[in-house]
């Protein structure tokens, strides 16, 4: 197992290669991947090797790296494919956007260079997570906290985003039971997020996903703190499927909803959650799990990636250079 | 494929034994298993063989016929014992209850006696459910529909509660757009509802259980159209986990949430949802698909298997004997 700055990370730079963990095999098995070209840098982000927006940007950032080498290399391809090829992996998760844009800025685009700036990417992406970690921590009222698909190291350069701020509170000795929920369909909660906790030995239970709104009524829940997407700039969050339903029960029973990601998941260019792309996947994400056919042949389905949080439902948005809260436009654009 | 009254039974009494569609091999494999004793029908209730509140009553209702054979062919068992077996099953569905009250009270407890009462209960829930869509089909606005759990033939003795509604509207020539949400963590709404919807020619469309909310908030929902496992003095509903998640979700979005459940699963002993029993299942239900591990081993599960609607996120109650409103008391109470 790797670690960096004493952190699981999931993403490795390793003699010229991108070392990944291979997300779709746990919490079976332990695979690490060796990458060495661009190709299967977007591959691995299609097909959900490495998942997680943050995690998302690192690895493009050194897809791009890998590209730069194949083209020195005397590929046929140009580093313009290069970035064809992994803007056009995933549609909604903005860090992509943001990590590729911050690769074509790099002076003279040579592999030793966008090297460099992939690992700083990543190296940034971990400091964030942590200054994420002690804004937000102060924030989490007592009580149990409910979180949503996978926000930990696994979904980050390392550290995590929410599950960074419970790695904080376990650090300062307070950390609370969590209740991660399986989160359908893929089961990042599940596979991803119990693994994670389990080995940070953090207080974990694994619910499904129509279990956390009983679980407030009986009051065992006391706040959520969930990933981000990407965030427009009224403080719209684009998320996981199902977060949505999980901020309405939250509302519900008065609980605090906390948004935490870094800076790089805000979009001030999009207005509102309604100006971004829900990317819809392949219905047997639906219809089987792990291969085995659940559903019966023929069967329409409906599968949305994200939902969009409406910025009311949420008390606060963490990000490393600040905390906003409503009104979130002004709030967003005074952290710029 | 057996059909009683023209419909899809999941239990046909059928030459002294009680014929049941094994719902655990659903959709992939429709096999019959033929019970001659009521140890094995309280086994088929214990292990979701049998599932569905209605469809719970009548398969105990023949479980007692079978003992009630059993005890005149010599067995040592004891007609109490019989009772005691079939009452100790399942804690949370209420028709179970009734209907075992029912068979106590059938005159001589012969089993020739027995056996007609238990396909009379079937007969009048098969009925009861006919009443029902008559009543809850003119209630549904224009829209698509969301339903929970599977409330169909395969949850009552033929026809069903809400998918019960829904054939109703068929046969009307208003069929709806219906949305399944898959229901973990037995999936009973992608395997079982799914499977019927698409068998009775109604538009289906399967989803999980956190696309919901956002397919209300995109329009796309009109109504949510639920079954009950047991219904409160003051309409607090009980039903199958997730429900109340749907609930809120439907209450955020002014959609109007009904409830269909025969007179039979209505508790007036019961004052509130405070006061129901809520049955709490095996953990690998939620570790293991079909015997496929997706959780790590060691993680701590919650598996509660029903929540509790409050009567004010209900629109109305749908029962054979009329529909309730608010407040649901006295509406109740004049049902009775």
């Amino acid at each position: 197992m790797a670690f960096l700055d004493d952190d699981l990370s999931p993403l490795v730079w390793q003699d010229g290669a991108l070392r990944l963990l291979d997300q779709r095999a746990l919490p079976v098995e332990e695979r690490w991947l060796t990458l060495t070209t661009h190709e299967e840098v977007a591959t691995a982000i299609r097909d959900l090797t490495v998942r997680g927006a943050p995690a998302i940007g690192c690895a493009a950032a050194y897809g791009v790296a890998l590209g730069a080498r194949q083209v020195e290399a005397g590929s046929t391809t140009t580093l313009e494919t290069v970035y064809a090829t992994l803007q056009a992996t995933r549609p909604t998760a903005v860090n992509l956007f943001w990590a590729l844009r911050r690769m074509r800025a790099v002076p003279g685009q040579t592999s030793a260079a966008l090297v460099e700036e992939a690992r700083a990417i990543q190296r940034e992406d971990i400091a964030a997570c942590r200054r994420m970690g002690a804004l937000g921590a102060p924030l989490v009222p007592p009580g149990g906290v409910l979180t949503h698909c996978n926000t930990g190291a696994l979904a980050t350069g390392g550290y995590g985003t929410a599950l960074g701020v419970l790695r904080t509170l376990q650090a300062m000795g307070r950390a609370p039971q969590v209740f991660c929920d399986e989160t359908r369909p893929v089961l990042q909660g599940a596979r991803l997020t119990a693994w994670e906790l389990l080995r940070s030995g953090i207080d974990a239970t694994l619910i499904t996903d129509g279990m956390g709104a009983h679980l407030m009524a009986r009051g065992e829940i006391g706040s959520v703190l969930v990933g981000a997407d990407r965030i427009a700039a009224n403080g719209d969050v684009a998320n996981k499927i199902g977060t949505y339903a999980v901020a309405l029960a939250a509302a519900a029973h008065g609980l605090p909803f906390f948004v935490v990601a870094p800076w790089s998941t805000v979009d001030l260019a999009t207005i509102d959650g309604a100006q971004i792309p829900i990317e819809e996947r392949a219905a047997e994400e639906v219809t089987h799990l792990q291969g085995q056919r659940v559903a019966p042949a023929g069967i329409r389905v409906r599968n949305p990636a994200f939902d969009i949080t409406p910025a009311r439902l949420v008390a606060a948005i963490v990000t490393d250079r600040g905390v906003a809260r409503a009104p979130f436009g002004p709030s967003l654009a005074a952290l710029r």
